[in-house]
């Protein structure tokens, strides 16, 4: 089925993502505030707009993808107005997840349908189509979702209720980010000990120890030739998106009143991290912050 | 080939271990400071001593099973001026690697061969003769040591030089323990936001989030029918042995003036909990004690 899909936000993310729909044979139009992008984005197949509420007029299925919660809903203030009745909403940005549910509710009682499908996969998933898309929404709409999603990803996944898309992402990456600094330390440790990267690895990916920052990211270079610390650190998953991905976890946390100890002071290093020279590199290389002190 | 061996420490872990040297067809001669373990390995094969010393006289192998440094260096002390010449020492304690070394070259100086191979795997490794044994020693004692380790376990790691062994242990479960505590951390938060035990496990298990602590684990009941989440918490591993490897990986890392800031948080965090009512619980009932707070 071809759908008439409004696209807002063709940036590192958004423009592969929009040019895998238009290779699917849907008719894209899009906008993006960068007229860079926007022309980038006209290359690929993509009709440009001139505004935001230009490119989901006549759309059936409109996707979002934008860097942060304050952006989505301002967006939707624009383009719910405009939107035909019964349109179909797909934000695929990753943002708090009370952000999440009030775009849902305002879609909603614009008449509109919504969904929230924020990724994982990064630049190279959205290029690749291979994303993973942790889906919030009532059941019917996910189905009305998911075929759209799968021409932009290998896997979609119901996680519950609006906000549930979200509220996945956003605890995964909080296991992510601490088992990766969990990761570090040991091997930051191991080093001290005089333990050998290798010898490590070799316990550990077969132990208690094993995990995916482990096993599929290892910060150290050696173990897993594909990770970025055998390349110095190219991103992969940006440290600065790491530490927004953890101050989201951490802000849900603190308006639950919940502690989550870890979390929070893991998302204070990558922001430290990010904040200093990380931003751009690959998370992983959060193991170079760990040595300072050594001796 | 049969070994006399002398075993001491023949307690939860010591006397599974002593009776399947038996079963290998050892003679083993063993020694505990409780008459009641003495008496149970005498039931399954163990030759009993009346003291620590008479248990070594004669051997060619001996293997310790203690509960910290403090004891190896102690019964090293008296056991190898007792032990004949070469003897090979084999000491599967979990202790400070510096003590390790420090027994090695007491062994050394005295004449001996020493390795140490601390075990994962828990009591019902210890039965099933299925524990991970990591080594630290010269090549050539590792090569000694491995047929007898290899009666009592599945695995055979040689992890390094003396002392590489207990740097590999605690390394391995400083990423479990803290894995541990982001698991909880998020499954807190993902209850708290709505979302489901089992749609948080779908996603992370196959995602980035995925680590041991997770996937075979799993601190809440339900998504992995195994794990002690759903029979009580019954350790497994134990809470407070948890929170002694923690500990030695915190004293290591302080010695070496390194932050290893969540790997010492996480240690006081077991810490607190062993001490206040998680002592002889699995290590992944801490999840109990993160809703704190909650609202």
């Amino acid at each position: 089925m071809t759908h008439d899909i409004g696209f807002i936000g063709l940036g590192n993310m958004g423009g592969p993502m929009a040019a895998n729909l238009v290779r699917a044979g849907h008719r894209v139009t899009g906008y993006d505030l960068v007229p860079e992008a926007l022309r980038q984005a006209e290359e690929v197949g993509v009709r440009p707009a001139r505004s935001a509420a230009e490119a989901v007029r006549g759309a059936d299925v409109v996707i979002s993808m934008l860097p942060a919660g304050r952006h989505v809903l301002a967006a939707y203030a624009e383009l719910l107005p405009a939107a035909g009745p019964g349109t179909l909403f797909v934000d695929c940005s990753t943002i708090d997840v009370a952000d999440a549910r009030a775009a849902h509710e305002l879609a909603v009682t614009a008449g509109h349908r919504a969904v929230d499908a924020p990724v994982s996969g990064g630049v190279v998933g959205a290029t690749a189509a291979s994303l993973t898309f942790m889906v919030g929404a009532e059941k019917e709409h996910f189905e009305s979702a998911r075929p759209v999603l799968e021409e932009m990803g290998r896997k979609v996944v119901h996680c519950g209720a609006p906000g549930a898309g979200q509220a996945a992402k956003i605890c995964n990456n909080m296991i992510l980010g601490i088992s990766m600094i969990a990761v570090s330390e040991a091997f930051v440790l191991g080093e001290s000990l005089g333990l050998s990267h290798q010898a490590l690895f070799d316990v550990a990916s077969t132990a208690s120890g094993q995990c995916w920052a482990l096993t599929s990211n290892c910060p150290v270079p050696g173990p897993v030739p594909a990770s970025p610390a055998n390349r110095g650190y190219p991103a992969g998953f940006a440290a600065a998106l790491m530490a927004k991905d953890l101050g989201l976890a951490a802000g849900a946390a603190e308006a639950a009143g919940l502690p989550t100890e870890l979390g929070r002071r893991a998302a204070q290093l990558y922001a430290d991290f990010a904040a200093a020279e990380g931003a751009g590199l690959d998370f992983s290389a959060i193991i170079t912050t760990l040595r300072e002190g050594g001796k």
